[in-house]
């Protein structure tokens, strides 16, 4: 058994963390993993959507201690590895923003540290009624300065030093409010929620989709005024493919488009 | 009938789309129009506040799909006109942030696309109670990339992804909860509602108002200790205004302020 | 009675603003004691937490208007002082944010202009039930410029203008919705709830909070990538302190840690 499983359905591909045993932590090899199935999928032009899951009883509980603890042992003390280590985890996740098609987490039970960091990464998160979501690294000494990046842009500025300072959790109805999660169902209609949502998305011309979620990151971190330049280009492009000549056409005409690209 | 009527009653200004037929859409002669009253109302001293609102059963369906099409038919395939068509739209957002006056969005039925941007781009709405707001050019094959810019900095990431790749609409109570508009009353109320948070606006001294707008969209780019070391000038130059002295001598002699300026 | 009394309760300093006269105006005389003390505070490595209270019916209005009004009689009527005046006041704001510790605001009754600054600028706030915000300095023809620096960086924008601009007030429930404050209690519960909360953030690894604390500042204002090859650094240099081994190692041993350092 895989350690990430991935199940392509149609133009979703659905990644499931699958190492319950060690509550899905991120270590070495998971990070490797989700890294070479990450850049597998954004060259590949047939899947439209993704959607990360996890088996067992939690999401994601963050980094791997035990293997960080045995890379102390270097000479350095661990210095270089952990340095490694972080560039990785942060690479897989500037890889999801900066993936072709768009990422749906699907967390449940609890997702804590780098866990929470992944379901603040993904575009979109439908969750468990019930997960629970933490920062919760000050409990043991180690501050989530990582996880922190994805989260203090996710959700306002003092819950967010909360949740990092106090370690607490937070639960669904409360992601919500916030801005964590897009949204919660009970746990029997999770992988129904999620699979429905990314059918919807997948139903949309793939290539404005594509160049949506491109530019949603980019423009996000311009000044207006540059951010409506960069954007009027964008939209110049997304006007000039076939597609979305018909898209159009067939709006006026109130057919529905036929569309020759995915 | 203008396709803009501006009607201007004491310091309040009301610019209503008027094309109810064509959803008020922004067609190149509904931007013309609009900024050409937006150039005209900036450099009028006599008004002090500004309420954007719009006849028929919809606010504003975004840009003219048919006009779009038929630009196609130039020798580039539009290129050159979508490229003059979205620098255009962009400058009258881009006007609404740099005029002296607030403006207030008065939104009701729907606000699509670009109409959704328009919102999203005044610096208050009050929505007639059930509008509906949505970003669903990704449905036609053209993501909203343009409307994302004013979108995306009103609400939570999470929240303007899901509108931006799904298409899906939110309604009032959603809107309000996410920032996107200030409130919502029944739609019997809805003119008495902005032009009492017009006149609200308009008792203030003019000339604080205008400073203030100024340096909110000005320090809200800024690093912090930068939107700090400019806001200090700002501060002084509010302070030197003869009428921000008397303002603050009535306020310790327990007295209305008698200004001179507006 | 010192204007702004310090009582240090093991690891928490709690600073309480005592000018209840003058509704705990910022001053000249307030703000050079609020600086002296959070520089006091900044160097003694035995407080972890502070808190921000005030006594009286008020938790802060604001500037101190009369002696602002004084400052006007300068041959330049004023110019010089205010410019001095609003430095002042600023870097009291962002030695806050500076400050290695978390600070936590306790606002009471009215938290106004400059106040509601305090409130905005503090990493965290617990307000007692129905405690008013206002930036209400347009009520009197000087835009609170300065206080919106910190407002809008805690809130959503189209609310932070409607504040600035109407001048109207917030209560609890809608300042913990917005972000404004984390939450609100009765007040009769008020300082047992700060100090609950300053406890838990107490018990943690001081080295990994203060650490943490930067971080959050540092990382929020720059671009994704920046921000996490920047946290990569803070991460790493977490993971080499030795109270942080302990408490990862303690954490996988199923015990509670045993640190040396506060």
């Amino acid at each position: 058994m895989a350690i990430l499983e991935r199940v392509d359905t149609g133009p979703v591909s659905r990644l499931t963390l699958n190492t319950p045993e060690k509550l899905n932590a991120l270590s070495d090899d998971m990070l490797a993993a989700l890294q070479t199935e990450l850049f597998s999928i954004a060259d590949d032009p047939t899947i439209r959507v993704v959607i990360l899951a996890a088996n067992g009883k939690a999401f994601c509980a963050g980094h791997d201690l035990k293997e960080m603890t045995r890379g102390r042992q270097a000479p350095d003390g661990g210095r270089a590895y952990f340095a490694d280590l972080f560039t990785r985890c942060a690479r897989v996740m500037t890889t999801i923003r900066d993936l072709p098609q768009p990422v749906i987490a699907q967390p449940h039970g609890i997702a804590t540290a780098a866990g929470c960091q992944l379901v603040a990464t993904c575009d979109l998160a439908i969750a468990a009624e019930g997960t629970r979501f933490g920062v919760n690294g000050v409990n043991i000494g180690l501050f989530c300065s990582t996880p922190m990046v994805a989260l203090s842009r996710n959700i306002p500025r003092k819950k967010a030093f909360e949740m990092l300072t106090t370690g607490q959790f937070i639960e669904t109805d409360r992601a919500i409010e916030l801005g964590l999660i897009n949204k919660a169902v009970p746990d029997t209609q999770l992988e129904t929620a999620t699979n429905e949502l990314a059918e919807i998305i997948a139903s949309k011309l793939g290539a404005a989709v594509r160049i949506g979620k491109q530019a949603f990151y980019n423009q996000i971190e311009m000044p207006l005024d540059g951010a409506y330049e960069y954007t009027r280009d964008v939209m110049v492009e997304n006007m000039m493919i076939d597609d979305t000549a018909e898209g159009i056409s067939a709006f006026i005409e109130k057919r529905p488009p036929s569309w020759a690209g995915s």
